[in-house]
């Protein structure tokens, strides 16, 4: 088969880069820096959503939404926090055809605006926790950009929560940090993430702790995939988010907030993409299966994928039927692959004649033959193996190239080609100064 | 019980501004003509999300995402289109700390760029038809803001599609309009929805057809509910959109394009709120029963209160628990009803004492004492009468308002305090003209 992609190995970013264009993944849209998530794309991140949401729910959380527009002064209300963003800003000057009176800042999160309204809805001890969350895109002026990884304009949730302790702002933190977060990415896309906390250096502003998930990429590098943070009361006292206590007292509330976007889209291409293309984690995938009908004879072929394709939709596999044979079989096989849809089932006149059709898996590459009567429980089975084989060989690289250590000299030489892992006190405040230098960071506690 | 909102016989307008306020349902934000959601009115709008969603994927049209953010020469292209548009726009000119070489414009629909794509992904009649929805924020200037109805940003879904031949096209928009948008309006938000044609006058520019759905609100208004638009080759021709048909001749596609938004949550509250706060058909509602604790004794109470609400979670209804008996129960009751929930069950020491539970129906405000083991049974049967009874209702308002008149004297007159039927003959371009004159629109054919 001719070579489709520029191999991992030859050139990393390349290889991303062509995958996401050949699996017809995403598009650069007309404005630098911005994307077009095209329809294969946008049905991963729809799942991902949907399982992100169910989650946050079960914590009790609800969902709001707040506006795209902020004006500029309120920007200036938290000001550590905007001199982070300050570059990044979009800002709108003129609307309905004339100059604005106040410049208008398009949302690079909506922190600002969600703490005005929480200081408005909170009154009483009664009102907390309040827990908020919203799914929304927001812009953050991008110069390098990178599809899905460093966008200016990117779709994320976040959450926002108010507490009357800092104890139950804390188990709140780590209940969305573990019980969504964590298990979202372990479980649904098989990404086995390491959770921890961020050094002073590394930690978000204004938070008095900040918890990350990072994941082993496939040129051995780290990607945060999502972190939460707890914010003690400083949040709370910039935007007067204040309860009288059940004893009348006016106190601060303890807040919270965490956030994921589709970077985890660039995460998953990167965790679990091969030289042949994209593989997604079965529980993931939109299209588990994929009936193809190899060649048509006298429209036996298409019948037969049509009971193959209808027995898997019955039991709950998410099959597709692919019986479009004026396109040669050779490229729609390759374009499978490319998108990484778990497993295809190859129906053919040749193996019809003894009642076989084969089972190509994508996380192995393997083709079994196999008598239509076994291939619903065989794909059913394999669905499941793969979720786990796609975390396990992900788990096991990470650990190939994740060097245990004592110095620092020997952990910025391991970070030539994979992760160290040594204590802190080898580190320190003065090591991680000197790592940086070196463009080696300290990720995670 | 005092009087909570203005009633709508007094002033329909501020009723409305009323209910939103006290039920919790949006904010305005702190930029004049923006929203904020608030949990209680996104619950609604996820639930009308996620109907529509599935109703739309069944037609076979997949889910994409286009930039915020479009080129100001983009909208200079397609000139009859933008002419609309101009006065809307909110236009970004600094970005990245610096101003912009070409000024950015934030979507007031991604129109432009979707046809764009379309062009650079449509080569073959393979490749048609293409079926594409975005769900979506976008931006329109608006001078005069009402919440849900007319605000600067709001959210909407917008299909775009491009098919081989005009029949095609013309197919697939009656399937939207029928089986997406009007079944989504009539099943789920109990709205009887007139549906027909736009008289040329009223038409989306660039548009041969554009159908619409008109419902009538409680002040005998009309409120255009989502529009479905034929556009022929016009803006195939405009984006350059073609495709090589099967005998090999260099084609203009035949496109669609339909949208809602959150303004069908302005018609919901409209169509069905009454002097008491909002009703929510219990199909469409988020929490469909809610479970309150009258007031606790010694904890039985809120005991039998917790069984009776997962007695209803195990039957599937959507019920909620309320025990927050630290704030009065009315209170508490005039909240529920605010809100519109269908359905609460009252659990109270004294009817508790004999085996009792009240249940009381948002729908027509009754209240019935219940054995306990009486409850489940009466409560769904309940449910599924008053979504019918919601949508009966509707349209008998809507007939006793409407009159059938043969004259546009009469149906002017008529316009007055609802709508008026008559033959298109007898009204006709000049008499449309005279009726824009007066106010009066004619809103379908
Ligand atoms: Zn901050
Ligand atoms: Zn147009």
């Amino acid at each position: 088969m001719a070579r489709v992609l520029t191999p991992r190995a030859e050139d990393f970013p390349r290889w991303y880069q062509d995958l996401i264009a050949k699996a017809e993944l995403a598009d650069n849209g007309p404005v630098r820096g911005t994307m077009v998530i095209r329809p294969t794309a946008y049905a991963i991140w729809e799942r991902m959503q949907a399982d992100m949401d169910a989650r946050i729910k079960v914590t009790g959380a609800e969902n709001a939404y707040f506006p795209l527009f902020i004006p500029e002064s309120y920007l200036k209300r938290e000001a550590q926090h905007v001199e982070g963003f300050s570059p990044e800003l979009a800002v709108v000057t003129h609307g309905g055809g004339k100059p604005l009176a106040e410049p208008i800042v398009v949302r690079p999160t909506s922190e600002t605006v969600i703490g005005e309204f929480m200081a408005k809805w909170v009154d009483s001890y009664r009102d907390l926790p309040l827990l908020l969350n919203q799914w929304a895109n927001v812009v953050r002026w991008e110069l390098r950009p990178r599809l899905f990884l460093r966008t200016s304009e990117f779709l994320w949730q976040e959450g926002h929560t108010a507490h009357a302790t800092e104890a139950d702002a804390k188990d709140y933190t780590l209940r969305i940090h573990h019980e969504v977060y964590e298990r979202h990415m372990r479980e649904l896309l098989a990404i086995p993430v390491v959770v921890g906390r961020k050094t002073d250096r590394e930690r978000f502003a204004g938070a008095t702790s900040t918890y990350t998930l990072e994941a082993m990429m496939g040129d051995g590098k780290a990607l945060q995939m999502g972190t939460s943070h707890e914010l003690g009361q400083n949040f709370a006292k910039a935007f007067d988010i204040t309860y009288s206590s059940s004893t009348g007292s006016r106190e601060h509330a303890w807040t919270t907030s965490w956030g994921t976007s589709t970077r985890m889209v660039g995460g998953l291409i990167m965790c679990h993409g091969d030289d042949n293309g994209l593989r997604i984690p079965p529980l993931l995938a939109p299209t588990q299966v994929l009936v193809t009908v190899v060649k048509e004879t006298d429209g036996s072929v298409t019948s037969a994928a049509r009971t193959v394709y209808e027995d898997l939709l019955a039991v709950g596999v998410r099959a597709k039927l692919d019986d479009r044979v004026d396109t040669p079989f050779g490229r729609r096989a390759v374009d499978a692959e490319l998108k990484g849809i778990p497993l295809r089932v190859e129906v053919g006149p040749r193996d019809l004649a003894n009642g076989q059709v084969v089972l190509v898996r994508r996380t192995d590459g393997s083709k079994t033959p196999l008598a239509l009567a076994e291939l619903v429980g065989a794909a059913t089975a394999a669905l499941e193996q793969d979720q786990k084989a796609l975390y396990d060989s992900a788990l096991e690289f990470r650990e190939s190239r994740t060097a245990d250590v004592s110095t620092l000299d020997d952990a910025l030489a391991a970070a030539a080609t994979g992760w160290a892992r040594l204590p802190w006190s080898a580190v320190g405040v003065e090591g991680e100064a000197r790592a940086n230098a070196e463009a080696v960071t300290v990720r995670c506690l």
